[in-house]
């Protein structure tokens, strides 16, 4: 029955001790948890404080916190989206300059013969930039950097990843994405947009900030991890919307992810800020491009109209086909990025400097590589069908620009617009695969440099290359066809790239359908991402996914893995428990929390103890009582023999007051004479914890930690006597092996070490 | 503590008694919950049996049931296409017989002044039409009456409503709704579409018919509610995805009612049988139409293509407004239909020949209505600007048309794609007033007869109607405003109404995003849904939840009533509890199944009865068994004393064999001898059923309900005696009060009558 790994240590660790480590991925191959990581509490510890303050509030504040709710969550999605607009609108202002400059010098020095100049200004721009953004992500706040999503995956799977929803987070993420895009890097600003509304919404939703150390009073009553998570949901909604235009996919994104908790006026709650978020965004981009009014700007990411989107349904094998070609593209881009990612872990680790190296070194590549093949590659066409403001002329002869010069000489949001809408005939095929081949190259090297970096752009980029490629393929073919349409295929392979990458599903199809504009153009797209998916699944997992578990992150899966009823509670459950009686000792407590690591603590009653019990611990289960509650009373001095006691009054108040970082056991002040008083801990414990028999099996506790959002969960035997707590960590252990044929479970060790 | 009510009979009842029965409204007016109504088991069992089928089978097994998941959403999505196809096929060439035939008399009557008779042959057309759908609806199965949406909330949310997945029914509703949509009623054949999937989903799944006898073999492991009830979900998706050209409103109506058992496969699974769905609708009609390969016709209801849909911010107060009217109006509808309801009830009931009485006159005056209207209204527009197949000319002038005429002599579709997209000028605000009023008091009338029929067509026709009126106003007030556009508001107007009366949230925003084709409309809509759903809740509930009430449908909401948690398990639960021994006597089986209507039992050992604990019976729990488990075991001759049991192996498949109708103890032949035998319940029980201890509050056990799809729930004392069980019928009885300012639950009583 003992199985247990070697590294295991009993369950649920306090964050404050780490919270000096930086978030970064582990070393141990993704075969290790972490156990540094923290759960959310999203149990309603239905105590008598919390009887006594709903009962004299009764229906009136009720009726006032729902309409608190929606008034927060409309703050959150016009925050969000005005957060968006300004990364958006540096990056215009950033990258215009910078490109114009480059066109000056380019177009002059093609004449005078000096085209080192233009280069060596081209990587000093990309240089200076990125190393703002490096600073950004590596010595100001790591968990700033790369996308973010795979952070908010694991907040609402309800996992605490420390520091993910602060001020300073927000900051470095803005500040830096700005400067990696304008810095010419093959990233994107979207992913790092879920990132930000998270954030917006964890500040905006608690009405103070710990960090500026600012407290407005109101919202008080949503400082609780379950009123935080359903506003960091519609957050992450409102930046999904805001970054894409995609209302509904930003619902369905939040949807995929924290399905557990999900209700139908929470659902219509996060439409509407992500309604908001993009309302306010289009408001503000469209006054800020001269068409105040307008509504012509429905995200950051544009990928322009399409009018003529139109499929037969002999086209869908085709589909099928490029979403088989982007799932293993995709495949392979995890999977040197996951090499590449263990490579900086062993060899770079958390050290910033090298960090900043490293983003420098990616920085100033980028900018020889496109000039490398601005350089080389001489692919002309007449100017006036393509768009771009800097086009450059180069080699060509006059009234033609040089392709390359265009793809390059704009952000990738551009390049993606170009791929998707430039005329038939506007690129050599020559140029856009070699630009398919260094970008790809590029983007798996930029992905996991200590700088904020979105991963959609250089999927969709890449995808609309060899997507374009197709198209022009099919087109040489079927010159006749009418339904050949480069663009079309660009559009199909950005989605069959991006789908191999990340694998999202339902949300992702939603995304992009509300991208294109287009809803009959839905099947295509889905028919390609669902391929991808499939084939990428073969090979490996999503790159978020992956990080996640390089991370050691105990993210719990949506169900158990197969085959996983014959393990029972005892496997799984953290043993001996270390338990409180209903009237505690001082000294007992303080002690346990000095040297325990434990968050939850049954409360039991030794009557009668029975030996055949199993484990150590006995006494029949009274409730549960967690750290941040003792902490609390031991602050509050809340003794029994306290004389103040009867008339000073405890309320919810002040165990809100210090959310969501309480203090450390040891900054609590206690004299010696306090250590002999008592607590009494019946009015404040949660009195009626979830629990469950010691013959409960593994599939059984998993849907009871998905479906209620459990932190703890007592094991008791037959006669209600305590024999363990199962944690997140004891059940995220147990994981679906992959490829393994017969065995479906395999364990993971947790550690403190990663 | 005890505060049950006068009628409460204990916990959930064996269906098999009341097959007879039809599902009918109660004459209690809402506040009794029927007691007839059987959960559904989404709780796996994993008995012995089960373990080893598992051990048995291993992986392989369970890929192959993934797979088998996938192929069958897809057939799913396919059969629910080709259905709504037939369905469609059926009404455009009955309405288009019923048309030219009333075109042609009409044309030559008003030259021979003969007009009476195509007012009667109209009249007779209905009627006729309609009493075939009266008889489908009434007499021949009736479940299938109304718009099925209500019986798949309720099914969806784990009530068995009987016979509601059957193909009996899934005849009668095809067949009624082709005949009521061809009979001039004020119904639309969308709503009906949603229960179609389902049922489809239900037999498609099961692989074999009870009704048809027939068992094709496979799919056999998908025999379990709880796998069942994944496809049914699929199958209403598929079928709103083929009534709006909606494969995301589809996904999220399922999501909105049945989000509880909601995960990220299922999801993905559930979406594409939607696409399918709409692919092969859309694949058959483009041919029907005479465009094969086209890909033109996304969706039963069709919109049509709104091209120049912008709208100025400033236009939001407008939408707003709008809104409000439709909340108003919509819960005026909703108000005038349940008080019919009531009436038809107590004057009407379950008399079928009554109900095809009624449904006949509601033809015939809907008939007379309308010709009064084309012969008293003179409306003339010069023809060409309408694309009306059959608009007549009644008394206006040649090379003109009667505007009302057009207006009728057309499916309701088709008059609301008319109020979208006629230019300006093409009614007279006059009529369309006229006929708002008209179809407004019909379509009220005619929800709720006993005819298969839907509200979405009455309730976006009613409100195009007004809204149109809205826009022909303001574009006298504006006149040389741009944005005013009056389909646009006929649009708006659609919306308003829509959600006035469903109170859809989610979903319907989105499907009428997808049906209008336009993205970018998505916030006006939504600003519209909101506030109509707001106003409307002030009044009263939505038309579907009225429904369910009327009926007495145990239905759970998403979350406890406010206020709830002082309410504790005993006085939720229902005791004292008929337990079993872990070897009982097959006579106290046969006498408990046959005297009680309960369908769970615990099985306790009697160990150390403790006189303290409450209510009768004690014993500590060791697990749950099933009313069907044990007919199977007593069908099975599983006696201990039974020599060949040993040598005989009972497995999975003979419980699996019967589902989900099993015989009545009744049918069980048992001999005398066979009494004094016993059975060893221990193999066979569910050894972990969920238990909660006696002091667990309501919104607790309430989570436990939603977040698990329990059908019972033990409730142990102290030292894990059973106390008491809770169903979904004790839950369902605590309620939220409507409008009750301080007092937030309100508590139902049961009844066998109902």
């Amino acid at each position: 029955m003992e199985r247990r790994p070697l590294l295991h240590i009993r369950g649920s660790i306090n964050t404050d001790e780490f919270l000096d480590d930086s978030v970064k991925v582990s070393p141990d191959c993704g075969k290790v948890l972490s156990a540094k990581y923290e759960s959310l509490d999203y149990d309603v510890c239905e105590n008598s404080l919390l009887l006594e303050e709903e009962r004299r509030r009764g229906y009136p504040y009720i009726l006032r916190m729902g309409i608190s709710r929606w008034l927060v969550m409309c703050i959150i999605g016009a925050a969000t989206a005005l957060v968006a607009c300004v990364i958006d609108i540096s990056i215009d202002q950033l990258t215009t300059l910078k490109y114009r400059v480059l066109k000056k010098f380019t177009d002059q020095c093609i004449l005078e013969n000096c085209l080192v100049t233009p280069f060596l200004l081209w990587a000093s721009f990309n240089v200076c930039f990125v190393i703002i953004a490096a600073i950004c992500g590596s010595c100001v706040e790591p968990v700033a950097a790369g996308s973010g999503i795979p952070q908010v995956k694991c907040y609402l799977n309800g996992v605490k990843i420390p520091r993910v929803v602060r001020i300073k987070t927000l900051l470095a993420k803005a500040v830096g994405v700005t400067f990696s895009v304008a810095g010419g890097l093959a990233v994107g600003k979207e992913g790092p947009m879920v990132h930000s509304g998270a954030v917006i919404a964890a500040g905006v939703s608690q009405g103070k900030s710990t960090s500026l150390k600012q407290d407005i009073g109101i919202f008080e009553y949503f400082r609780e991890d379950r009123e935080k998570r359903d506003f960091v949901s519609g957050g992450a909604a409102a930046g999904v919307a805001a970054a894409f235009g995609a209302p509904v996919g930003g619902v369905l994104f939040s949807l995929e992810e924290g399905a557990s908790f999900w209700n139908q006026s929470l659902t219509w709650r996060i439409f509407f800020g992500s309604m908001v978020s993009v309302f306010v965004l289009n408001l503000v981009l469209s006054a800020y491009h001269g068409q105040p009014g307008q509504l012509a700007y429905a995200g950051l990411l544009n990928f322009g109209k399409f009018d003529t989107l139109n499929y037969d349904w002999l086209e869908l094998p085709i589909f099928l086909c490029m979403g088989g070609i982007g799932g293993l593209l995709g495949a392979f881009f995890n999977q040197l990025n996951y090499k590449l990612s263990k490579f900086r872990m062993r060899h770079i680790g958390h050290r910033a400097w090298m960090q900043v190296m490293e983003a420098m070194i990616v920085a100033a590549t980028t900018a020889t590589a496109g000039f490398i093949m601005i350089y080389t590659i001489d692919d002309c066409r007449p100017i006036g069908q393509d768009p771009n403001k800097f086009s450059i002329q180069m080699f060509c002869g006059d009234g033609e620009y040089n392709t390359l010069g265009a793809l390059w000489f704009q952000t990738p949001e551009a390049s993606v617009r170009s791929f998707f809408h430039d005329p038939p005939g506007s690129h050599h095929p020559v140029s856009v695969m070699s630009f398919f081949i260094v970008y790809f190259l590029l983007a798996i090297w930029t992905y996991g440099l200590g700088i904020p970096s979105g991963l959609f752009i250089p999927g969709l980029l890449t995808g609309a290359a060899w997507g374009r490629l197709v198209g022009m393929g099919l087109s040489a073919a079927f010159p006749t066809a009418a339904w050949v349409d480069p663009g079309k295929y660009a559009l199909v392979g950005a989605g069959a790239m991006l789908g191999g990458i990340v694998r999202m599903t339902l949300s992702l199809t939603v995304i992009l359908i509300e991208a294109t504009g287009n809803i009959s153009f839905g099947l295509p797209l889905m028919i390609t991402l669902i391929t991808a998916k499939w084939v990428g699944d073969y090979f490996n997992e999503g790159i978020y996914d992956m990080q996640i578990g390089l991370a050691g992150v105990p993210i719990l899966a949506w169900e158990a893995p197969p085959l996983s009823r014959t393990i029972y509670a005892p496997q799984v459950m953290s043993h001996p428990v270390i338990t409180f009686s209903p009237v505690e000792k001082v000294r007992n407590i303080v002690n346990v929390l000095k040297t325990e690591v434990h968050n939850g603590f049954p409360v039991v009653e030794h009557s009668s103890c029975d030996s055949e019990e199993l484990g150590r611990s006995c006494g029949r289960l009274r409730g549960l009582i967690l750290r941040s509650q003792l902490i609390t009373l031991l602050q509050q001095r809340a003794f029994n023999e306290e004389p103040a006691l009867l008339s000073r009054h405890i309320a919810m108040k002040n165990f809100r007051a210090s959310y969501p970082r309480y203090p450390s056991i040891r900054e609590v002040e206690l004299k010696e004479e306090d250590m002999e008083h008592t607590i009494d801990l019946r009015p404040y414990m949660n009195p009626s914890p979830y629990s469950i028999q010691h013959n409960t099996s593994l599939p059984r506790i998993y849907l009871l930690f998905r479906g209620l959002g459990l932190r703890h969960l007592v094991v008791v035997s037959d006669s209600n006597q305590v024999v363990g707590v199962v944690t997140r960590k004891d059940l995220a252990r147990f994981r679906a092996g992959h490829h393994r044929g017969q065995s479906g479970t395999e364990e993971l060790l947790i550690s403190e070490r990663v």
